[in-house]
Formats: structure tokens, C-alpha cells, sequence
């Protein structure tokens, strides 16, 4: 799904990815079209699956991209077992893509300046509301009786880092 | 996501049913509504990851009911490692259902009779053209050039049983 060594990377284009273009378009009007499901392998041994937001091609290659909070389970299972599988559902074209590959988390420590630069373009591409979502508790934590959830929204220069 | 004893189940609804009936109802007019993914490990370790149709609840069970091709790689899977995970996106109310459990394969051989009276019953549910597929030629192998498909449908009333 996703893989970056050290050096700058450039791909030709794989031959699905005309096929993944054309089913995109064709599913344009469907904003969920752009919500495939990304499963995992837990430290358990067991899958965990969860929809995602397509954020686009890594530049030059044939790598996929979306947004995690590091918070989050897969980012930790991904850490561990980064093999993934894809599965893409069109629904006003009936069509799937099963895509499997191997995960690589671009965290702030990530030593590759193209993945930074392409992370902070990401985060930077975000709107508020997902912002926002970043400064919300921990993700699997146990919430606070009525606490209220934070309403600041995170700067927007540069990808929130969650406290160690 | 299905577990099965060789008693007959009867198990009280489960707290989910109520939230996920609502999101069934809320999303009936899109077919899609009714394709969940569901993720399974390999024998390899990783996971895999494809569209399922939901075929109802295994009646007096909160266990979900999906029809495989028993020649398929998750019929498989499921036999060295039942864990699965079910996501459920739901397009029209944007909700997300995540479903843990195990999966439990009732085949032409499986001791228990509720269980085989709901498999060759599904089977009768199904069109003439999902059954058709039952005779296609084995997932994954390789397609000889130009051989037509078998065109006969199966008989309705008792399942396909692949050759050993």
C-alpha cells in the first residue's frame, strides 16, 4: 500500500494504475468512493479493518497515501506487522481492488525529506474539523463523563506531535 | 463476526443489533449498504481483505450470515485462523461498524443441522446467476485463453459441492 526507503523515490507507472484512475473518476459523484477499507494484522494475530480516506499518490510513485493519528491502533500495528491489504469497493461502477503491500508509518522522526515534505503538505491540505480531531483524547481511552472534547484547532503549519 | 456449537444457539440480541438495524434501514436505498469488508489473516501472516454481502442473522443468533465459495482463499484462511473483523461503512449516514469475532465455516459436512438448514437455505435465496458462479472454474487459478465459462446453472435445491 505504502513504501519509501531513504532515497528519493521514482516509479513508473504500474499497469493498475489506469485501471484504479478510471474507476476513481467514473465513481467521482460517491465522496465515499474515496473511503476504502485498510486491514490489518494486530499483535494479537488477529485482523483489524477500518475505512480510510484516500489522500492521493506519494509523488513519482505508485504509492498510496492517507492520514493516521499516531495515537491510533494501526499506527502501532502497522509498527509491527506492516503488511496491509486494500480493499476497494465502487459502488456506482460495482467494481474492486484488492491492493496488499506493506505499510510505512511517516511520523515526525521520519528521516526521508520527501515523506516529510509531503506529510506536512498533507496535514496542511486538512480542514479544521480534521484538524481538530487531533487534539481530541486519546483514541481508545476511556471518556471522561461529560467532559467536553477541545475545540482548538491545532496550528496548521506543522502536524500536531503527540506527547510521548 | 459467526461462531457456531453443534447445540442449537439461541442467544439474547446484543446490544449492537438495535444501532446496526438502524443504520441497515437508514441505508436501504443503496445497494452498497449491504457489502461490508471483511478481513481475514493468511496462512502467511498477512491480511487479506475483500467485499462480502450480508445475508442476514443466523436466526435467534446475533451471528451474521455470508455465503463463500468453498474453493475461495478465505474459506481457507478461516479453517487455520477464524479471527476476522468486519467494517461496515455506511455511506449514506456515515456510520462505521468495526466487528471482531470468529468465523465458523459451515460446509456440506458441518454436524450441525440448524446450521445446514440455514446454509442449503440461503443457497435456494440465491438468483441463478450467483449460483452459476458455483460452477465456474477454481478462484485463482489460471484462466485458459478463450474457454468459456460453464453457462449451467446448479441445481437450486441442494448446494455445489466442490470435487476433493
Amino acid at each position: 500500500v505504502a513504501s519509501a526507503s531513504p532515497e528519493p523515490i521514482c516509479q513508473p507507472l504500474a499497469p493498475w494504475r489506469t485501471a484504479l484512475a478510471k474507476a476513481i473518476h467514473g465513481n467521482r459523484k460517491l465522496p465515499s468512493a474515496r473511503y476504502p477499507q485498510l486491514a490489518t494484522v494486530g499483535l494479537d494475530g488477529r485482523p483489524a479493518n477500518r475505512t480510510v480516506v484516500f489522500r492521493g499518490f506519494f509523488a513519482h510513485t505508485n504509492c498510496l497515501q492517507f492520514i493516521t493519528d499516531a495515537r491510533s491502533a494501526k499506527a502501532e500495528q502497522m509498527t509491527h506487522q506492516p503488511a496491509a491489504e486494500l480493499c476497494w469497493y465502487f459502488a456506482q461502477t460495482r467494481e474492486q481492488f484488492r491492493m496488499a503491500g506493506d505499510l510505512c508509518l511517516v511520523g515526525a522522526h521520519h528521516p526521508n525529506p520527501h515523506l516529510q515534505a509531503s506529510r506536512v503538505q498533507l496535514w496542511q491540505q486538512l480542514s479544521d474539523a480534521a484538524r481538530l480531531q487531533f487534539n481530541w483524547p486519546s483514541p481508545g481511552d476511556i471518556r471522561q463523563d461529560n467532559q467536553p472534547f477541545p475545540t482548538d484547532v491545532p496550528n496548521r503549519d506543522e502536524p500536531l506531535i503527540p506527547a510521548e
